[in-house]
């Protein structure tokens, strides 16, 4: 089973069945995305939450309540990542493969932009990409950094890095800029003491990669912003995916391309 | 007293005390934007609709319930625009200067971006803006196409036209389109009766204009898209910018600029 030759309705029915696995270099070419899901009356503070803070927080799709698959995402999203997060007021109580038994009728989904997506485009430019190389998850880290703040939902900028080449970072700017919807243009390049990051071989999500001679640490917004927000501000009750374990979307990558 | 040279600020205190007036061509060089202000409890099935409904509802500033500024217009929502349409359950109910009165601690403000603010810029690139030069509000139309609906919202899109001679028109696209914010590139060139529009010279909403021969007219999505919307799905309370008298903002239009 290679990953790269997957449909995304395949890796979907893998993940349904219990395997347990980031899902970088799964089912290249197609958009991968973040999922929060809300209570229907916290759902207004988190969509304006998202429209406030679009790079951590570009909105996808959004489901009315109570649904559970999405006009991006023909499979059942209660089941068909490979694994969620569980929060109660605030407090992460559970990572679980399957949230089939927890959804309620009043749930609101959001599916957020994933920067997995512009990872495609960069491989096929060239632009190496290590924790895909190493088979692991994508390192990522709590900043220093608020969101603007919305309603009840506020909390710090979560992102992720890629350590690039110096001479392929201007190639990574031009590159993943073409994509806003999943994030686009890095937010920081080099200095992770300025965002507030001491060690980078201690992620807040995701595992670490090395940063080799030569090579500068790139920094993304990370749709796993909404979750450090969820932490911070506590709402009853939410799902999210577990960091790195996307909802595999039926929207090919190049259709979130700007000129 | 030339609209052309009055900063917003000077510009929005003529509102205050009473001008009323469309706002194409007043304080060239700032956004303008749409106001639609709905209880709480509509907000979040609005903010829904304007998410899926990018093109006519680009959102540029939402404030907390009951609040009568934004970040985007330091002057009061409740005066400072030259005119308002109030809307129980759907219906039209009046069209004033002012509604201070009228406003209520739950109602959240939308800022909707408007076309005038790309105006300026096909202004100095010499494509004529035939309103302007008539001293006229731009010429609106219901079409037959039917947003995106979310929640309790549906409606159909409405559009703002502009006559663009036929050798000018792809600079008109290339120009707006690099607007998304204030509604971008036309939804539509040429052809009113594939929108449903039977005749140009009874528009919806403001006046009509000349099509010379030798011209083309152009359409995009307009900012009164939420009071069609509002019309048609009938939230118990609204109040909107009367069509063309518009919230004339604080932020530069190259602010919205992408390149």
């Amino acid at each position: 089973m290679n990953p790269a030759e997957l449909s995304p309705h395949r890796a979907r029915a893998l993940f349904r069945a219990g395997l347990r696995t980031p899902t970088s270099g799964y089912s290249p070419g197609y958009a991968q995305a973040n999922l929060i899901a809300l209570p229907r009356e916290a759902a207004f503070d988190f969509l304006l939450f998202a429209q406030r803070n679009p790079k951590p927080c570009p909105v996808l799709d959004v489901t009315e309540p109570g649904e559970v698959s999405a006009s991006v995402f023909d499979g059942d999203l209660r089941s068909d990542l490979p694994a969620y997060r569980v929060y109660r007021h605030g407090e992460l109580v559970e990572e679980r493969a399957d949230v089939t038994d927890l959804w309620r009728d009043d749930l609101v989904a959001f599916l957020i932009g994933c920067s997995f997506t512009f990872e495609t485009p960069l491989l096929e430019a060239g632009v190496p990409v290590r924790h895909i190389e190493a088979g692991t998850n994508v390192a990522m880290y709590r900043t220093n950094r608020e969101c603007r703040p919305a309603g009840r939902f506020r909390g710090p900028l979560v992102v992720s890095m890629r350590p690039v080449p110096a001479d392929r970072v201007a190639d990574a700017v031009r590159i993943t800029s073409r994509y806003p919807a999943v994030h686009g243009a890095p937010v920081h390049v080099g200095d992770p003491g300025a965002l507030g990051i001491a060690d980078l071989a201690r992620p807040d999500y995701g595992d670490p990669v090395e940063v080799r001679e030569g090579e500068v640490p790139v920094f993304w917004a990370c749709g796993v912003t909404p979750q450090a927000a969820v932490a911070a501000s506590a709402p009853e009750f939410a799902i999210g995916h577990a960091p790195g374990h996307m909802a595999v979307t039926d929207v090919k990558d190049s259709f979130y391309q700007v000129p």
